[in-house]
């Protein structure tokens, strides 16, 4: 995968400094670690620059904390996703030093605060308060990957007065965060306030036609604002992941 | 139907100037006269005060051509919506007197201009070029249904300060119809701006993920703006419909 | 936003009574109220004639308790929707002197009985026992809102008669709101009996092909009647909010 | 699958009267001819006392007129079903003694007129007048079929005066075949207004949020009148079909 | 609505026994009474010959409690449907010499065994173990509706011996009901072995692609069987409804 | 159905050695055994070489159990799918020798370990996590079914080198089987990878617009590698039984 | 990629035969061929053992003609699928020695006949005369890949005295492709009757509920049958390359 | 809008240079022009630093011209996409000096070459031949919009080696722009290869189960590579929109 390592290895064989079997296995020797059940990448930290993440629904306390572990045996920090009250008590148990943020539904092990890299400010601008929890994983999220962030919550479009009055704060960030249910109009009307790139994010808010998200989902799929791009319904853990490698560029 | 014509009939009956079995088919025979398919309701607008519509798509000309006849045989005007060019050359050759809009695709009988009924102005709002048609119909039915009508076009959500410019026409109006497509965003932004009942009508402008209007009416139906209320997608004549009876109020 | 209210704030700064920085200030400073994870509008009530209103669900007794009683600080009336019997005890508990109606789910601050304003009656129509929480909240919000109301219930057209047989109602209304479930048709019947707008409120009631209320949202969507429109599934509430601002024209 | 032949078989084998390999292959011999593409069923007439149909869109003149053929040199009659006017040009050449209804898109070989085998009369009913090809479908099926039909078209329930006007040919049918496109109310309101059996056929007529009929379908899918039951899309043909079954009881 | 009712008022107003004014009345009152939240059709019973029957779900006790008591005092009978067990409970508490049958989810008033009225069999026949609640609803509704029923489960397309070994059952009914989930690929099988109407019931029973039902309404939709009708998901209440009606011409 | 055995029958009835009669009851009698509300195929084992299936959902304790011990009657193996741990505990008291598996939610009767006649090894390849329990309800039932079988468990695509790293696996299966959520796209680059044929199943694992696994469904539908085939959302038995037949040949 | 490959290299870097960066240009440099628009993979016949596939629809003549012929200059065979008649004579100008059949739409280069290399045979059965292009396809593609086939076309289950009466076809086939439209009931059949691996092929032939192919693919996704898999609708070629596959094990 | 002019606007008005309603009219006087059905932004070139864009579909050639004179006149260049051939032409003698590329449909007018701003690559990849046109879309506006790209077509993920063949480009790249119609799987392969942003376009190409985009939109939603950020279906524009404004950070 990495031509200059594969050159070296090559260049090793070449001087009779490596064997070819042994310079086989190497090359298929790839950064992970096998726990029960999980192939954990020790390197994207590497690669990426960022802790790995583990998207918590669907596993079991057991599984979830053999990954931090064998993360953390590698020297690495953890960020676990979507982590439910009851889970994270159970977590905390079995992992120590993990911190948790009940709002955003995270947990993670590392250190406090996080060194800034980013460039620029993050905006995370949400809808309504229903839209809060999602908005504020994209936050701390943002947070702990680095980044200056500015919240700005419960700015929707029926009450333009309240978005338009904060517009200083959406004019100096360098890459947005938008959160909206319903019918995900704010990213629409933010992408038209702004020249910087827009991640929209739509939540399940909502009841009725808003089908768990798809209304919103749509709605910021045919933006006739032509600088947003769209991540999954309720995803504030990706929006923040590609805002934050804007925002080291 | 008539409470007070059953009432009179009865004492008709009563007074034996009415016999009970005339009266009986009397009860029954009712405001409509039998064309070939289609049985024309000649008291419409009597009830309504407004001409029988004719909605086009999936009739011949002969059929509409024998309802419009029919009503004026009743002494009453006709509108044809959804009139394409084609097929409104053949209907004002079978149609004498008929007139036709091509950009509101529609084409009627009857005094020109109308007389003013309506108490205040309908403002018909619309956000893209590719939705006039359907803008154009709402502001043409209503016109022709005796209201004030002022257009406002091409002011979609993302470049706000083409709407906020013209607020004044929004505020005036004593009800709106706002016509969008894609998005489907501008309702609510309208909606948030006036404290009078919005018409939304979403169009099938659009392209992928709009799924031919699909999701402009999802974020219309789901509108944070309590004000608004939806139309089926495209119907402009719908939502002039709607809006000339609150007009009339 | 305010024409007036800008230029009197320019003719101060003309005449020297206001620094332009002051009156910047003042142009940003808009009428909202800031709690934790909301921004409460405290001034629609003053632009709609309206109390503000919270919806429910996705929130805490903490953030609701939070925008009620930054509105009575404002001196204004809430009207919170979608409330249950659970959430409705604990709310009663953190703010005093609310009212609370179980079956329409509705809770709110301000006087009782409310004087009526609107010019009309609203007839709020409904199909089926099981539509009724909706409908009730419907006739509920028009009470609160300075509407006379006639309720209508369990006139589904499958047995005419019983709709027929209250037609009166129908007909003295000056904007009828429909409620129905299942196939959704009884707005389009209603629509043809009366001459005044229908606001028609799909309801999440059935089964299998009922998809949620997606049947009867579809088919109130495409009535045949020209005079209804339609609001999200459920949405009692938008519905009386709507037929409010028609009743006051 | 004969229960009475296969005994008879099998008795001849006893008796010495047909050898085992014969009875065997009589057993596998079954009642349909092969001609390219399609395995003609010849003996349908006999087990359901009615016309082979052939269903036309996506088959060759050729397929189909092979198929007719078949039926002839069986000695039966044959329909065929959606056949468009150039299909059905095409078709009268190729078979001798087919006639053609270009309303109902139906082309059929045999006696004219049907002998009447129904015990009563089936009504056929539809909402507007863009139904009208798919009712005048079942209506023609039903006849061919040795039916008595009664017609009733626009009758749809915006004015319901209209179809209460002709109740006594809803309530003097032994079976109803109700069809409408839109919002596909008509066979509740019809189904509430008789006791025998209700065949709704939902329509593609309408736009927007009628989906193809999908709107109508799930309409009359979810009927509050418990009486009706559905076939497909725009099958008038099916409708009829089953309508002939029941009227033959 | 009663013709001769009405002519027999008009006859008695002419000949001065009745009152105008009274006669309106008279025209004007129809058979209903109403409870809270209900308006009971006491007199389906005598035009269907049925008794009247209540879907439970979305109903509390007191309510359908209200209705089955209101249908007693009017001499008739009743029957609940979707009775869950925890809710059965409570209505024998609250109506008197009321039965209920668990696997059915049936509950009801009136006379045990009930007269046999139709004049065949009617076959109720499921594909699989997972649909025979369905089934159960359909065979005891279509007994307490005065037929003989004749019961086939567990009959899958996919071991068609299974099937074919009673088929002297399917042949013998006079209309048959056919209850599957999946693929819902029964009726077309049924269909195509009988010359009797199929009323076809898709249940939600399956997973993943099932859809709730959805993959076998659209089969059954689809079906290439002309006999079969269909009704809505899981609803074996209206198909044995229908198939009663039938079953009594 | 079984050619050579209805010869035999139909030879013995020519030899005067079996009644008529009783071969027609021979031909009949079909090899199943009807418990309540279930006809068990007993003789499946025989025509398929695999043990009966029982899918639990739906079912009670007392269904699966009299299924269970009527294939034991006949001398014969089961094996129940999707058997939570409460059901399991319920029916392990109901079947002695029954053994379950948590996580692949299996329970069997039948010997320990199976004989392996598959002629190669069965790969089972799943992208996360929080598929395991699909992947390991097909490796198990797989293993049931007398396969040797690999397991390759978190080699989702978007860390290909974990998938790669495995690729000896991959190529040295005879038959594989991919399981992924989210887009669903594993089996499209494993196909890639190998020339055996694939068997895809989509998981339900995911959110927001993975839809229950519709994402996945629809991605492996349209997989540009044309060795994939697919089964049902979440049908890891489904692709286990298919790959069996297959590995058989 | 190829392990021996790779091994082979290294070793002739170790012995001095090959300079390391000749040897990572080996590594990089892959069998495909660049023309415009295409990357075509020349050694999928060496992979795959098969010809190169192109799918037309999307692609101009140029683009097609180009792969087809960089394939010969490789010494390759081609085969293009869903080639309409317009396209197939450009193609036969642009491309010497093209064949094409124009029922299954297919153009290819290659030998005529293909040598058989396929251990058993392929049935493709099929449901109805409409479904034939797709079938046709399935069995062309089947027989260009060297496989013995078996063709049984329009035996739908509606009646399946046709299908019954070919079992013989169905049972002595080691795999088989089922192909049908509408309700797509014919894989559950068929897969009931045999004891090999049924590849399902949903086509998109029908009408209203059928979805363009939709009611079938989730028929099959949901058949009761296990030993059956599904391909894309339409997708007559990948159930012919997947069966081909097997046929091969 | 802009706080600087505001305040200079109001300082002015202080000092007496400028009257308090020729600033209200300034403040209200916004950057567009009206032209018929249509108001152009004018100032979008200055926000933004990018020519204004025309969405041609729905659009008369008379409506296009104008914006772009428009524009032209406002001394700013234009950029009109999805132009297709014939209404290209019919531009090109309406627009003098505007250029066209039928594959990519875009016309346009400015400067050729564009001098470069974008700060590094932006990688341009599509799967397929068919896919080449939204890419080339992609690709284009990229280039028009001052940007170095590089292209990369045909690396579906089913034929891997074509793509990690070029996985240099895909590193060098400072942000990609992945395009991919079918299953949509590119942009999750891509996006696990490298560590920037990944700006995913659906395509609707494909048949079938690919809806017209929406298998590749699902697909691409529910990546689990958590760079990725997705647009509408076949939207090229906006994905070269989005990268271009990363481009310049």
């Amino acid at each position: 995968m990495n031509r200059d390592r594969v050159r070296a290895l090559l260049h090793a064989v070449r001087q009779g400094e490596l064997d070819p079997d042994e310079a086989l296995e190497s090359l298929a020797r790839l950064p992970f670690v096998d726990v029960p059940d999980a192939r954990v990448d020790t390197h994207r930290a590497l690669r990426h620059g960022l802790p790995e993440v583990v998207y918590a629904p669907g596993k079991t306390v057991e599984q979830i904390a053999a990954v931090v572990r064998a993360l953390r045996d590698a020297g690495q920090d953890a960020l676990v996703t979507r982590v439910e009250p009851g889970l994270a008590a159970e977590l905390c148990r079995a992992i120590e030093d993990a911190d948790y943020d009940a709002r955003a539904r995270l947990l993670w092990t590392g250190p406090e605060p996080v060194p800034v890299v980013g460039k620029g400010t993050i905006a995370v601008v949400c809808a309504g308060t229903a839209d809060v929890p999602v908005a504020a994983e994209a936050a701390l999220v943002a947070r702990r990957f680095g980044n200056r962030v500015e919240a700005l919550f419960d700015v929707g479009v029926a009450g333009l007065h309240r978005l338009l009055a904060s517009s200083e704060v959406l004019r100096s960030a360098r890459v947005l965060v938008v959160v909206a249910g319903m019918e995900g109009a704010l990213p629409s009307v933010v992408g038209g306030l702004v020249d910087k790139p827009v991640i929209a994010v739509p939540t399940s808010v909502g009841y009725g036609a808003s089908f768990g998200g798809v209304a919103a989902l749509l709605g910021m799929l045919t933006s006739c604002a032509s600088n947003v791009s769209v991540v999954n319904i309720d995803n504030g853990f990706g929006a923040a992941y590609v805002a934050t490698l804007i925002n080291r560029l």
